[in-house]
């Protein structure tokens, strides 16, 4: 299937904002013609899920501002320049929920949007865990709760948490767990 | 938690392209200062994962620029103009598997970016096939494979498929083909 490979001909800066920075990029399509593709270059992040030793998930509700409404979400953040993805997940853990956790265990990559962003988000699961403060960025607001990961596999399979990030880790922890 | 709410104060237009529509708004904190949100606004989208009563999973292969190489994902796409969800599964699924379902179940609502778009992708369990030609966009280019349900749930597992909804939907269709 090499032949379906896309060659940049060209490409120019849109925009550079806070978290979006946004390239169109002409590029050569399989068939010889010429097209055009926009795409997001993103540092990437991180989504860690803590589960207790009674099987309770430690999860935060934010507002988002694209959906004007709050949403429950497992705790996750960008990577700090030079910063790797498990120090980020431990950095984004500790500082939305004051947890700290003894053991870290990868659940693999998620690619939120392969059209349009190269954003890649590092998903892990965190067990051991100690309750400290949360401290969060000065301009973040958001609230830790902790629900039975039993009932957010429900709620994931019911359709009642969107977040995709949130969906997906919920899973791959119960999986995870189920086969310990 | 209605004092975590962001107020718009004005929103500013900074692109439209053929994928992204991005708005940069200014927003007054819950602190009652202001700042700034990007936005890409965004018209919706499907992703639809067909399995036949043999347990297998038609899903499709595809270059994805910002990654720079061929994806396997499930069968997805943007609706078009005024479209109902449910006829844009329909649809794409025909464009580009060639698949027609005597069933369509869905699995709920899918958001890929709650940060920074308001993106939805409605995700649907494809039942009762029959296989005809497929019939891609113009200047679409895509393989198709079945592959056992089975094996592709242990391919999101072990961390092989890293695009976000096709792990969601694969999970998704397997817990709720299990419960039947």
């Amino acid at each position: 299937m090499s032949d379906f490979k896309e060659t940049r001909l060209s490409s120019e800066e849109i925009f550079q904002g806070r978290v979006v920075h946004l390239f169109r990029d002409r590029i050569r399509l399989p068939n010889g013609k010429e097209s055009t593709r926009e795409v997001i270059r993103h540092s990437g992040a991180v989504c860690v899920l803590p589960v207790t030793d009674e099987g309770e998930a430690v999860m935060v509700r934010q507002y988002r501002y694209p959906f004007s409404c709050i949403m429950l979400e497992a705790p996750a953040g960008k990577l700090d320049p030079g910063e790797a993805p498990l120090a980020a997940a431990r950095r984004e853990l500790s500082e939305e929920t004051g947890v700290e956790a003894a053991e870290i265990i990868e659940l693999g990559a998620f690619y939120p949007s392969v059209a349009y962003t190269d954003e890649v988000i590092h998903l892990y699961l965190a067990r051991g865990l100690t309750f400290l403060q949360q401290h969060p960025d000065e301009d973040e607001f958001l609230d830790v709760a902790r629900i039975p990961l039993k009932r957010l596999v429900a709620d994931v399979l019911e359709g009642r948490i969107p977040d995709g990030k949130t969906q997906c880790i919920i899973l791959k922890a119960a999986a995870r767990l189920r086969a310990e």
